[in-house]
């Protein structure tokens, strides 16, 4: 068998992955290696089970195209999902199906340990025999807060200050491991089999206990310096207004339009001092708009306008093709979007209107799952032992999944 | 002479751009290349006379390592700077020095003429002997304004409308041309020569008629979808403000912040209606809170927090670790960046604070030409067939310039 270059694998490989399904030609096109290269390293990818036929195209003179997809057994992720009051703990195929899940509630504040994570690790894993088991590439983890060059998490859900999770989960798993933030996660699931498939430009913004976003500039995560960009609910969105965030400052998009903050504001409204104050119940806020409630409308409007004129400043600096919105917004859909497509029309520039567009995520609840376990193989394309591991799976191993 | 490969030349001449000296050892680490990859490549290159010795390290065991640059002579580049009241174009060398200037004045809102262009690119070539004329690699081209995808430019200072720039541009003169807004060109100058040297993360403010910015994020310029990213001055700083925009909206930063603005709320202050209200007149603004005139401070005041608001909105979305200010600010660095580190200090989150640095363009009038020559030459290493040209000079032509 030729030799075959690992740029070359690398390149055919993120094609398929984030096409789906692929042509030689198409391929060719997409990676701009020349057709003997591609066809090479496709036999090598073929030979071991990596990729497969999916199909035939046929054209009218009648020549033949194979279709082609990545395997779904040609190796396995585990996915763990840190955010909000539930930690998720996935097995994903080759595709991004789900295969196995485990959860466990968060009590909001106490410490998270790490014997949870061992656990939670172990009963996806544990579903699987000893070849599968031998095939999984790595391990994808998103997380909420913040964490430092040095792998340190503080995230007030769980608990953690200054937690040393990318040390401690290394400890716990013989698996490389590749993290990045909730927000990024979900923008990467949604580039992989959600709204953001083949949108070299786009965003993820996430309303929840807090607003994050997630941005990509021609196909390459927005992260900054220290991996910390995105923070939208803490930019400044209306230095007059009284309501105060959790950083300490007024003004910030986060105080105003996160779920928390919508259910502060309507039992302010209707004087209500009910406890304790839970984004949860911010689906309560969504139905009474729905039944009526004037108060309820109040707040909603509110925070459906600063979030829409956010994310026209968002869209005005970054110039994006797409932003998807999710966390609680999912919910809410008849509520939110209206209103941000409004403040969109209003304030986003004209020459960068026409190529703007704004939708719900439909990804559910495995979006944070996928989104790990997509993180882990981009990852993992990108390192060159787990690019050898994945592409020399033995033929018939692979064959007999 | 060896077979040196495309990708090997690119990587090496893009880290002499980037360093302007490195030793082997240097380049080695930068392009993650091996050493023999390296070796053969910069013996073609100094065989070839683009690249240089510029002199020689000894370490302690007596080892000597040469420190390599690029020949300043091994190639030259056109520079068209459109931005503002003035069009400028420039010869530079390989090493970015201005070597002939050209300066037409504009009037503004007339029609720039073709003519005028093309006069002024003549006059910047007719210097150069048929020898050096050879050697021109490219044209970069800065603009205010925008372009459309089909390279069309609407600007008001130039008196175009749909203005097929890029088509005609390409009609005057037997060059490559590669082009960019003026922030990005700004941006590209201080990373090869000024204050982002070395800085992955880094945007370039600029503060004039309008008030636009560029971002980039390791290293890649952000363009967004339509190559429109970076309209800070129409991003929403206070929803309340009265002031309107040239855009027809108001609350927008360029309606509080830019040059022209800060004239009008001066004048609006003193009751005084004189005209035309333009940018320039705003060092006279400048001047007079020097000399403690409470109507020009309370002015300086206001555009000095709302522009230090917007960057730290902008420092909260993409993390970066250096902002360079430049335009009309360069004339009054006392008294913006105090006001603007004030509003930094206050609203950037402090886990971005820490490497964050805010600085004042030290370039001077030379930015532009730089810029657009910078964007020629980043343009060129990308292309093959450039870079084919700029490996290939004879070397005793080279030598003997």
């Amino acid at each position: 068998m030729p030799r075959v270059s690992e740029a070359w694998l690398r390149k055919i490989l993120t094609v398929l992955y984030e096409r789906r399904h692929s042509t030689r030609a198409e391929i060719v096109r997409a990676t701009r290696l020349n057709v003997a290269s591609v066809s090479q390293a496709i036999q090598r990818l073929l030979h071991q089970g990596v990729v497969q036929r999916s199909g035939q195209l046929r054209s009218a003179v009648g020549r033949r195209r194979d279709e082609l997809k990545l395997n779904s057994e040609a190796g396995y992720f585990v996915a763990v999902d840190l955010e909000g009051t539930r930690v998720r703990f996935g097995l994903t195929n080759f595709l991004g199906d789900v295969r196995h899940r485990w959860e466990v509630p968060v009590a909001v504040g106490r410490k998270l340990d790490l014997h949870t994570l061992a656990r939670g690790i172990e009963a996806v894993l544990g579903n699987l025999g000893p070849r599968e088991r031998s095939r999984v590439v790595a391990l994808g983890l998103s997380y909420t807060g913040i964490m430092d060059r040095q792998g340190r998490v503080t995230a007030w859900n769980l608990g953690w200050e200054d937690f040393p999770l990318r040390e401690k989960i290394r400890g716990l798993v013989d698996l490389p491991v590749f993290h990045g933030t909730e927000s990024l996660a979900k923008l990467s699931a949604e580039r992989w089999l959600g709204a953001a498939r083949g949108r070299s430009h786009c965003v993820f913004v996430t309303v929840a206990n807090g607003i994050g976003c997630a941005s990509m500039n021609e196909g390459h995560p927005l992260l900054g310096r220290d991996g910390a960009a995105g923070e939208l609910g803490h930019t400044i969105i209306d230095p007059a207004a009284p309501d105060r965030c959790n950083c300490g400052r007024t003004g910030c998009l986060e105080a105003i339009a996160s779920s928390p903050n919508i259910v502060r504001q309507y039992l302010e409204k209707t004087g209500q001092r009910r406890k304790p104050i839970f984004g949860e119940q911010v689906v309560e806020v969504f139905a009474r708009v729905r039944e009526g409630d004037a108060a309820a409308l109040e707040v909603i409007d509110r925070a459906g306008r600063y979030l829409g004129l956010a994310l026209a400043n968002l869209a005005n600096l970054l110039n994006p093709e797409l932003i998807v919105l999710g966390g609680d917004l999912i919910h809410a859909e008849d509520l939110f979007l209206p209103r941000i497509r409004t403040e969109l029309a209003r304030h986003v520039l004209p020459k960068m209107q026409v190529s703007l567009e704004v939708q719900m995520s439909a990804l559910g609840m495995d979006i944070g799952l996928v989104g790990a376990a997509s993180l882990a193989f981009h990852g993992a394309l990108r390192d060159s032992a787990l690019l050898k591991k994945i592409c020399s799976a033995h033929p018939e191993e692979v064959r007999a999944a």
